[in-house]
């Protein structure tokens, strides 16, 4: 936000497929236009393997069969979706105003996109929500995208050995778009999905699929080129990043969103408090909900999926901040802090709560409640204060519920493992299981600069218990803004603590990915090893820091233990001797059950 | 070990204190001889705070006072305490041979140590382990030294706050000599001290201490100096390693070990087998007691506090594995199902097991009883092959401690996150609470290059149910051999591990460090808040990448969020204000318990 040093520009966005990956689409069997798009990763022909089907939510621009251009804008996909159900409407839609941009100007104005779209609403009296027609008994389009996806391809697996703890979740063999339809109606999980934004390619959230992380990204405070702003995204989703919240502040907001979302397949997210206090330059005292209520229609008609809406902070508990070590910490939280003591009455957000479900339930906007109390230290973690918020989004969630709008809820923060059960369970009863969306937690303060790590503990525990989505933290994270490193490493870290929390749920597919790996490594298939696992290049590019020669992809070692000490090496050395050992199986299992056949000396002694 | 880069050879090890530390010393009550080492990390007087104290391992290189010079090795601070029993005698040793530098000659030869002290074994009849002094009554010096280390110079806390959930742990309020003497008659606790290794700053290993991390080294294939061999430990215990292991291989062992041992205050580890496994050449099958044996005798004289033996692999575990997704991944373990499955036989490990208790029971060796089948995939963990083996590790424990001799256990490996707790509630209920020393475990497979993060979660979980000491793993895994930087990434992952641990255990004084950065945090004192981190240098790196000037160090904001926006510059604006709501307090408990004063429009609606 200040004086950050000049940036390079960025001139195209990056595109092409990860290594030895083709992205293939499957069709929908009740809506068959549907093409649902997953990775498909070749192992080498003398694994004499299938190839390995993974998630992928990276779109278009990991596809070579795609033109890519950000002036064009993605295809429209969900376009007929929406308008042939005939319950929503085009209109003229709200007039930009210099505000929305912070009043940039010239060189310092971030063109407008290319085209103009008429915005679509729902028309009077239609309910239009994913969760209005899952109640209504409609399986829609967005519904069976998504009940494909999570299948990853794969037939039911009846026969698969089921494994892990899931805490109460319910995750069924195989999803079927009448699950999703009813875990939707249930309230369970949400398809974020603005009818503003065609360009999605639909994704689920809840706590009965698999984890989902979710990538920040800002605008800099210099002005930078569009594309590279669109770039921010297209690098986040292209190492699994499932949704990307835009948390741009300053100057060219609505223009860079407009860019963004134009480009983007995944859910994007908001925080429309940000803009709307730069449009009251910066002094929380003077929003108002006119001019909030304003900034909720200018998001919504531009497409964003999800916003985040600090509705559950009450005057009356913000008392309950005052000693702890770190106040709080949540920017949205502050700001409506202070409003709410200078003001002295609830906020706004709280008071206009139905109109603001009704401009969601307008567009399809999900709410993600935000938890602006959620703890900023170990020594804050559970306190009266986020807990008395939590109890508020509960009640919170029932009257959007009411509304037939979507609802995640969002949770902290710092928390100690030993308090994030805690959360997860009070969040379940609380909030009658809406899917819990977390940021990290971090499981300790003391390793600034480390705190993707820090959190990544604590979002693969909170995981496992049924969030059902985890916000990315950085390298930088207290820091400074991250760099595009900054961003890989975060999502890297966040996409191994979603898939080992969907592992110890014990999703059924989830161990797919890991035993094709380590069969891999296991023959020395060194490139599949590195195909198959999250981040390819980096690796390849370790694995090569010292035994680059292409030879060396076949060698039956690395240089951690070189050949002599390789134990899968020798492993494989031993097999045929393993194996007819195994004749003696019986055997084995009498020594097993307390023989002593082979008495060592020690005991004889 | 083959072909690697050509490095630079260092000349010099890293000394000098870490930002704002001093090291202090306090001396022992019982031993009034001791100089316990801390660190103490002093604040900046606006925080009117007193210095925050945290143990440290780093030996006399981060203390400006000492004299370091690798070829005189650091003071026998010990030799006083051994040699003061009169229970111990120096002989004249065994002669080394070429073949315990691999017939390494010339300019291949890695200069022997400068000087050489006679060894040191127990007179016949003694028992001299802490172990066996311990059950005698004996509070050792070693063990008052530990006492005061683990306390970190606070006084008994009885007035503290004590929150955590140990899992069936007992840890003190205050750590006294006579509880330690207890964990250690008891077999709970090890303090791992060969009595030729007098340069040692003594640590305790158990899971009602502090977690402990270890960090392995080990030669490079090109000779190197004896500089940079030493430098590879020193590096690793200023960042925070409590033991290393040297786990070289190839040539030079004998020689680079004892430039090692004469310059290491922390404990250190080997696999005597890895050596012994050189002298006949590579070829398992030639491996022998006789061999193993000597083995053992050579490394002990040299004052190697903990050997790892892989005792437990019997010939009937082998039948287990053929059928797994990675076979056997441990060396060690491969190495000795080799020579199983060749001579059809149980191992000399297991059957010259007592033997092996007389040549530790006299130097004081500590065991670190080896996981040969750890898994090494998520499809393997807690198998049959895998439990087996623990359940004779068991069996080892108890002849052991017949033998006087201190035990720990060796643990896994890749495990998913819902069936680590078993393996820690399986090793604490075979192995009679027997410190629990894991590698990892990694909690999914298919993060090559960030190994470090995916067994950290695992690292920090079995640290919090009860594992003594964590093995770090670090990016490199399953690549090739770490560089500098991948050490020091490592030894922090695991300090983050151990640490969040002992918040979650409940451990008396962990978080004293965490509320002391939080509260440097939320007042913007950002040379504290680096200067308390783990890695002062990175973050402060981090953060002057975008806010480099000396000036920024006192901002109220960061460039994450940038003056407006900040949090923690707001919560401070409203304090006050929140201040005087508190006066409300009793009416927001009002509010919390169900009060609708403010009923919100919507609910009206």
């Amino acid at each position: 936000m200040t004086d950050l040093p000049p940036k390079t520009p960025i001139t195209q966005v990056t595109t092409g497929p990860l290594p030895a990956s083709e992205k293939i689409f499957q069709p929908g069997m009740l809506h068959p236009e549907l093409r649902v798009p997953m990775r498909r990763i070749a192992l080498h022909p003398s694994a004499d393997e299938p190839p390995v089907t993974v998630y992928d939510c990276s779109g278009p621009y990991t596809d070579p069969a795609a033109h890519i251009a950000i002036d064009a804008g993605l295809s429209r996909i969900r376009e007929g979706w929406v308008a042939g159900r005939d319950a929503t409407q085009t209109y003229a839609g709200r007039v930009v105003q210099a505000a929305d941009n912070g009043f940039a100007t010239g060189a310092q104005l971030t063109p407008e996109y290319t085209q103009r779209h008429l915005p679509r609403r729902a028309r009077a009296g239609q309910a239009i929500t994913q969760l209005a027609q899952a109640r209504a008994g409609i399986v829609t389009p967005e519904m069976e995208f998504v009940a494909i996806r999570e299948n990853l391809g794969r037939q039911a697996l009846a026969q698969s050995v089921r494994d892990g703890e899931s805490f109460g979740a319910a995750i069924p063999d195989h999803v079927t778009p009448e699950f999703v339809r009813d875990e939707i109606a249930r309230g369970r999980a949400v398809i974020p999905a603005n009818i503003n934004h065609p360009e999605l390619e639909p994704a689920i959230i809840g706590r009965n699929f698999l984890v989902k992380i979710n990538a920040n990204i800002g605008n800099s405070a210099v002005t930078s080129s569009m594309a590279e702003e669109v770039e921010k995204m297209v690098w986040a989703i292209r190492w699994g990043a499932d949704t990307v919240m835009d948390l741009s502040t300053g100057r060219n907001i609505h223009n860079i969103r407009e860019w963004i979302i134009r480009n983007a397949p995944v859910p994007i997210g908001t925080v429309p408090l940000y803009q709307a206090l730069e449009k009251v330059g910066g002094v929380a005292e003077d929003l108002s909900w006119d001019i909030f209520r304003d900034t909720l229609i200018e998001q919504a008609e531009q497409g964003v999926d999800y916003f985040t809406i600090h509705a559950g902070l009450r005057l009356a508990h913000i008392p309950l901040t005052v000693d702890r070590v770190t106040g709080i910490v949540s920017r949205g939280g502050s700001i409506m802090a202070k409003w709410c003591l200078h003001h002295h009455r609830e906020s706004f957000l709280y008071t206009h709560f139905a109109e603001i479900c009704d401009i969601m339930r307008a567009y399809d906007v999900t709410f993600s409640l935000g938890d602006g109390l959620r703890p900023g230290s170990i020594a804050d973690a559970n306190d009266a204060a986020q807990f008395a918020e939590l109890e508020t989004l509960g009640q919170l969630t029932r009257i959007a519920w009411d509304h037939d709008c979507q609802v995640m809820i969002e949770g902290p923060g710092h928390v100690p493992m030993h308090k994030i059960r805690e959360n997860m369970t009070k969040q379940l009863e609380v909030c009658d299981e809406a899917p819990f969306y977390t940021l990290g937690p971090l499981t300790t303060d003391i390793a600034p600069g480390y705190d993707h790590i820090t959190s990544g503990i604590g979002a693969a525990m909170i995981g496992w218990f049924g969030t059902a989505m985890l916000c990315y933290v950085t390298p930088k994270e207290h820091l400074g803004l991250p760099d595009r490193d900054d961003v890989k490493t975060g999502v890297i870290t966040y996409k191994i603590a979603a898939h080992a929390a969907d592992l110890a749920k014990g999703h059924p597919a989830a161990q797919i990915r890991d035993d094709a790996l380590s069969r891999a490594r296991f023959q020395f298939r060194w490139q599949d090893q590195f195909n198959l696992s999250l981040d390819p290049d980096t690796a390849r590019a370790f694995h090569d820091e010292t035994l680059p020669k292409e030879a060396h992809k076949l060698a039956h070692f690395c240089s951690m233990c070189g050949p002599k000490f390789c134990s899968m090496k020798i492993s494989h050395d031993i097999r045929d001797a393993a194996r007819a050992e195994a004749g003696m199986a019986g055997m084995a299992q009498k020594y097993r059950d307390g023989g002593d056949l082979y008495m060592p000396a020690a005991a004889k002694a």
